[in-house]
């Protein structure tokens, strides 16, 4: 049995009130976990946790970034859509979309690193298992859509 | 040279924008954050830390409350007053005063536990360590005070 | 025709990767959000918004309290369940059940009020409209239940 | 009487336990949070809010950024550095930079535009009041220092 490989993943999400500010919007510092939640939720898909208890290697994040473009709202349903676009040896980097409906909410980026996690010693990168990399893969058409 | 036991601590702190919600005020659950604060600090003060790393004791929360008086909004400086109300063996119970000014915001309590922590195996309660024990102290008079 | 009215309501969950702190298990704070969570959809399960946008009332929490018994990890999946226990002419009293299929995680307690939020003015506690209490009403049998 | 126009602001902070994540390390979203922290804080500096109470104008956040060098854990404590980069009519760019010691942690972008903020209404875009555009000015020397 060939199991599929997994490159993008769509999140279906409403928004907490504890996730609205003053202002009546998204905190936007909220956008960066929904898009993590939408890479965890990747990685169960493809049949992996990012964060199995006790595992000798982590994968801390090394950059990312968003872009705003509407608000979100109390209670506003929306989608998280975050694909693979690239995997070297010893990173991933993802694309995100944020949207409700047909509007498109806030566009994101975000790169992690494979590391050894020793506790008491310094994190160094090091090669992404092959029980990953064999589960996942670049979302080969992912500039063609029409949210890229 | 006898270090003074600690039995109490007062937190200076100013609302973020983050903290409050779309009614304008701080979110219910920051007050247990900002407790947590305030404990974390008493411990500081008395030479400690309730974390330190790779420690094979831990203290996780097995209960904890708020009374809301009087909400807090961005940018208000506020006090968190700590103080230890009891202590047994293997726990020990803070009572807190949030107020802004003359103004009581809120009163909270926690008790917390002192476990042993191995990795993959089930919390169990344990002695507090003659450590953390020899640094703290219950705060003797605290039911006389005015803000009691 | 007529709309049942609702009294409770369980939430399913799985634990976020940032909800878990250094010790590798849920942060306290986290259960009143999930509390609250589950309380927003029992109200639009009810045809209810808590907070619709310019609404001349709110409900700002006045208490609450949790008792923790196990913890939660990353991806845990747990039900969070409320129901209401009291409801006054301007105040309603929930109780809530967290639960990880047979165990259970944590109880709490929250009780809400009904209040005139108009800007510059101080909150002022108002009845409950009857557009809300139509829709709401106590659990008569959550005591009977196992998990009480 | 003439006030000095402000263009950075350095915060000290320590790292509180719900900020680090089940790895022991400050969750990557919350450096949003601390360079926003430090944002309020230049503008308090400044004489400004940038959220006062029935204020017409809101400032959102257009665009945000991180880079992550080295972690941050417990009880840390570390400097958050913002300056502003470029101002025009209608926004503010920052750049900023945290760091423990002489160690950089990390280095963060903030873009943020002013918009007339009515109830109901999408929100537009406006030039920035006098008010605030007369105490805030571009760093004009922060290239050429060491961190940058």
């Amino acid at each position: 049995m060939t199991l599929t490989r997994k490159s993008e993943y769509r999140l279906r999400r409403r928004v907490q009130f504890y996730e609205a500010d003053p202002a009546g919007i998204v905190h936007f510092s909220w956008f960066f976990r929904y898009m993590e939640e939408a890479e965890h939720a990747l990685w169960r898909d493809a049949g992996l946790s990012i964060a199995p208890q006790d595992a000798e290697i982590a994968f801390p994040r090394v950059s990312t970034s968003f872009e705003y473009h509407q608000p979100l709202r109390f209670e506003d349903e929306f989608d998280v859509h975050i694909r693979i676009v690239a995997m070297s040896q010893k990173s991933i980097r993802y694309s995100c979309v944020v949207s409700r409906g047909d509007t498109k909410i806030a566009t994101g980026a975000l790169t992690i690193v494979c590391v050894r996690a020793r506790a008491g010693e310094p994190m160094k990168a090091v090669r992404i298992p092959e029980t990953v990399t064999s589960r996942l893969e670049v979302a080969t058409d992912w500039t063609l859509r029409p949210e890229a």
